[in-house]
This record gives structure tokens, sequence and C-alpha cells, in this order.
């Protein structure tokens, strides 16, 4: 029996790692439909979400299997009670680059994104496929020097954001109504991503460790 | 043995339900503040924000120590990691009150919204409110017509969420760039707390039946 429930605990653990990979590449191609208004593109990060809420689907039916099998110790329900946290927080990160691919298909053949605040777009989008990357070998090798890392990229994602709003505050900002309700609404969905990749982060670091904070000293 | 397992079950179940007041007075004050651009108001919110938060980790350990009984069975198991979902929707929901209060406190002494969309976003937040409270109602009684009342509050909400990007993109729109922001950052909130009520009517009416959609036909 413990040998099934062990190899369960394996299965659920490369669920979030495939999940991972997944909300990783939507992100990417997300921002590559948003930047390049590549409306094939972003048709197929669209589609392709139902696969990740499948998983998340999947991965909460297996848990509960798992968890009537007889035998788990405590530590192993805080894994498997960890793990639907992170499957919900993987995603989410898939609904939000989602959200950027609706962006992408709504406003095409425009691109969404004044030129002023495309860099810092391309930027946060980069930082937060950088930080779904890390999840995989977070998640695979439990070296939580990875989680600080995803801490720290994520801190430079919120400084962006922050300039997004510094931007649109600026004199030499006269976008339209719409076009400032999109550039919001990017930025918001971008900074989110990477906040759900630290929570992941944060849970690992909690089921390794038992604290909270990846190594919050060193930030 | 069954007995302390019953007793525990019955505890989460009225956590949520406490869960659900405390997020339904969070918009209702949030709302206050940011209508009436009270700081001291949206101060209270974002301080009883913490309170939400911990239920939320007390929760989640309460489920850690349920399932570590011995006994459970499937449906146990099906209620206590929806338990764990809700708990999180629930938690989200208080997140989005304390954007509204934060908002408000931001502005302070300026009221946020223009008058154009003031009295949409007062209907919003009012319908936010009825959802929260519905879903005491729901949790403590089952009740699944509720849980379609609480489903056809919600598109009326996104339909209200429609309607402001669509006076965002009018004519009479003249609205500075930070002040759109604002404008559509609130709609968002308002409208995702909304669909986190129906993820936990959901998740209820699922408990309940196996199945996902509430009366998804007398919709």
């Amino acid at each position: 029996m413990r040998k099934v429930f062990q190899a369960e605990l394996l299965t659920i653990g490369e669920e979030l790692t495939q999940m991972a990979g997944l909300v990783a590449d939507a992100m990417e191609r997300a921002h590559t439909a948003y930047a390049e208004a590549d409306t094939e593109v972003a048709q197929e990060v669209i589609a392709a979400d139902a696969r990740v809420d499948f998983m998340q689907t999947q991965l909460d039916e297996r848990a509960i299997d798992v968890l009537a099998l007889q035998g788990p110790v405590a530590s192993d329900l805080r894994m498997i009670v960890g793990s639907l946290r992170m499957s919900a927080s993987l995603e989410r990160m898939g609904d939000l680059a989602r959200h950027i691919a609706q962006l992408a298909r709504l406003r095409f053949p425009v691109t969404v994104a004044p030129a002023s605040v495309a860099p810092v777009f391309a930027e946060m989008a980069g930082l937060d496929v950088q930080i779904a990357r890390k999840l995989i070998t977070l998640l695979e090798t439990r070296d939580l020097e990875i989680a600080r890392e995803i801490v720290a990229l994520n801190a430079r994602i919120d400084d962006l954001h922050a300039s997004v709003f510094k931007t649109v505050a600026g004199p030499d900002w006269n976008e339209s109504g719409p076009r400032t309700a999109d550039v919001t609404l990017t930025s918001r969905y971008l900074e989110r991503y990477g906040d759900h990749g630290v929570s992941v982060a944060r849970k690992v670091n909690y089921l390794v460790t038992g604290e909270w904070e990846p190594g919050s000293g060193a930030l």
C-alpha cells in the first residue's frame, strides 16, 4: 500500500511540474501574440488553457484518491494539501496568460500596448516566464535557492508594474480611455502571474522547511 | 473517533460561514470608504483583512488534522478538499475588498470614481455583498436554489463590468490616465469578487449533486 501511495505522490509532483511547463509556454506565447498582434497564436493560447484547467481537476481527483488510501502520515498530508494549493496557483497563471492572449485577440490588428510601455511589458512577461520555468526546477529539485530567486524576480516585476502607473500618470500620457484600460489590465495580469509563482515557491519552501518566507533575511 | 471527525467537519463548515460573513462586511465597508472617501473606514477594512487570512490558514491546518484522523470516507474527503478550495476563494474575496479600500486610501481626500461610473460601482458592490451574504445561507442550508441566485447576481455584475468599459470607450470620457486606471481596476476587483463567490457556490453545488453547473439549464 505504501508503495502505491509513494507512486501516487510522485505522479502529483510530476503533474505540478507539467502544469508549470504549460503555463510558462502559455505566457511566452501569449506575450508574442500580444506584442506582435498575432491573433492565431492568441487563439492557440486561449484554446490550450483548457489543458491546464483539466490538469488541475485531475490533480484534485488524484489527491482525493491518495487521501483515501491507508496510512498517509502528517507530512504526506501536508504535501497533498500543499499540492492542491499549488495546482490552484498554476491554474490561475494559465488564466492570466489567457487574459493577455484575449486582449491581443480583442484589439487585433492593432497592438494592445503603446510604444511607451510595450518594452516594460516585454520585460515583465519575460520575468514571468523565467519564474514559471524556475518553478519546474524548484518542484523537481526542491533547491530553495531557486525559491529565493523567484521572489527576487517577482520584486522586479512589482517595480515595473509601479513604473507603468507612473507612466500613465505622467505628462506625456495621451492615450485613449480604452487603451489606458488595456494597459492597466495588462500590467495587472503580468503582475499577478508573478505573485502566483511566488505563492507556489513559498509553498515548496514551507513544505521543505516549515517556514513561510523563502530566505526573507536575504532579500 | 467518528464523533470527533464529525465535530471537526462541522467546525470547518462554521469557519467557512464566518469567512463569508467577514468578506461580506469587508466589501460593504470598503465600498463605503470608496464612495465617501473615508480613509478611516478604509484603514479598518485593510487591517481587518488579516483576520480572513488567518482564518484560511487555520482552516487549512484543521483540514490536515481532520485528514490525519482515521476513517474519512470518500464523500468526507471530497468535502474537506472542497472546503480548502472554498476557503481560498473567500480569502481572495477579502483581498479584493481590501484592494477597493486601498484605492480609497490612495486617492483620499478625492473620491476614486468619477460621477459617470460611481452609481455602477455602487450597484456592483451591492451585488457583491448580496452574493457573500447568500453564501452564508448556502453554506448553512445547502439549498441549491441559492446557488442559482448567486450565479444570476454575478451575471448582472458581469453586465455592469462590461458597461464600465463601454463608458470608458465612449465619446464623453475625458478622465485622466490615473483616473481611468483606477476605474479599470475597481471594475475588475468588483467583478472578480463575484466570480469567486460563484466558485464557492459551484463547489457547494458539486458537493451536494456531483454536478458542476448550478441549474445551468435554468439560467
